[in-house]
């Protein structure tokens, strides 16, 4: 399961709680901009910022345009889209956000499989606020099932209980959101903290992300 | 700075504390092999145990006996010497545990430059023991410094704090313990979470690690 809480996999959902038709991950802006024209989306960001030229960048909210119901968008970001497409080779590579996160727990028990909680976090670094959002799924599903955690699941679930009550606070100490402040993030903060806006669970198919 | 607190950085702060000359980090059981006879001591580990024919393990009691004064130890460990070897390129390697945290922490204020704090894991995975360890150093730093975390020098740091009042029962929860438990690492956790046995810091210099 691939998580990138700030921003692409919380834009995904929401794009696909917008009733858009599909989204094709790619991973450089030369491959994004093949596809201008015919009717394509085309969306982009790197270090945080819209790409120029592009219709959007991947603040979520933009995803909820209704003008892109039905749409195919074409995305390609910093470390969410990689992160999906370095997955390929896994059963099941579902996109999971504070948004649907029910729902794809209630997928990921339904499935009954060995889970990876791939956290895109930021130029293969480690993040926060991927990690605390993999804390909260283990906390779902160590609910009424004897689970194995591994040391990043457990230490994961460690930080997300101390950091729930006051999430905002918490995020707003992480190194994503104090090196892009300066573009007003924080209310793509709060639209990513968001919990449980859709019960969708998009899934990429090897080629584009579906639901 | 390399942490591999369950055991290989913990024994190599045994092994100098106990004023051995040298330890000679190797990748293999083969290059360990290499230096048999020419009075070099060789120690091994791989899975958790003592490789059959090696005069010591890993277990940091081992490398107190009085007779290895004076002399050189090849050493090869499942984690800790990768990460030493993969280290060449920084410009001061230390090795760093709970049995020099002071003595390492003054080192590297005094040094004064950029720190990396490498954990070494267990077989390149995130891992419980070193992470805390990396958090309580952090905290000493942080202590009338203005450091910069990144979001995993952070996390470290929560995680310590959430720890550090029993730090023994935080840690018979990581994976490592549970998956030697039944070679009675027990007796090495305690040990390993010594605090100030020595104020030496050993180092690599490319080739051997000294002090």
């Amino acid at each position: 399961m691939i998580i990138d809480i700030f921003r692409a996999t919380t834009a995904i959902c929401a794009a696909f709680s917008n009733q858009i038709k599909t989204i094709i991950p790619v991973k450089t802006i030369e491959e994004a901009l093949k596809y201008r024209g015919n009717d394509y989306i085309l969306a982009s960001e790197r270090h945080g910022k819209k790409i120029e030229g592009f219709d959007l960048g991947n603040s979520p909210e933009g995803f909820l345009d209704p003008s892109l119901r039905n749409k195919t968008i074409v995305l390609s970001t910093t470390n969410g889209t990689n992160a999906i497409l370095s997955a390929s080779g896994a059963d099941i590579i579902m996109i999971g956000s504070f948004l649907n996160i029910s729902a794809i727990t209630q997928k990921l028990i339904h499935i009954n499989k060995d889970i990876i909680l791939l956290c895109a976090g930021w130029q293969d670094k480690f993040n926060l606020e991927d990690t605390v959002f993999a804390g909260a799924l283990t906390e779902i599903l160590a609910v009424g099932f004897d689970i194995s955690q591994d040391d990043s699941a457990f230490c994961a679930l460690q930080l997300y209980q101390f950091a729930k009550n006051d999430m905002k606070s918490f995020l707003l100490k992480s190194s994503h959101y104090n090196r892009l402040k300066h573009l007003n993030l924080e209310a793509d903060i709060l639209f990513s903290l968001k919990i449980d806006e859709t019960h969708i669970v998009p899934y990429f198919d090897g080629y584009a992300i579906i639901c």
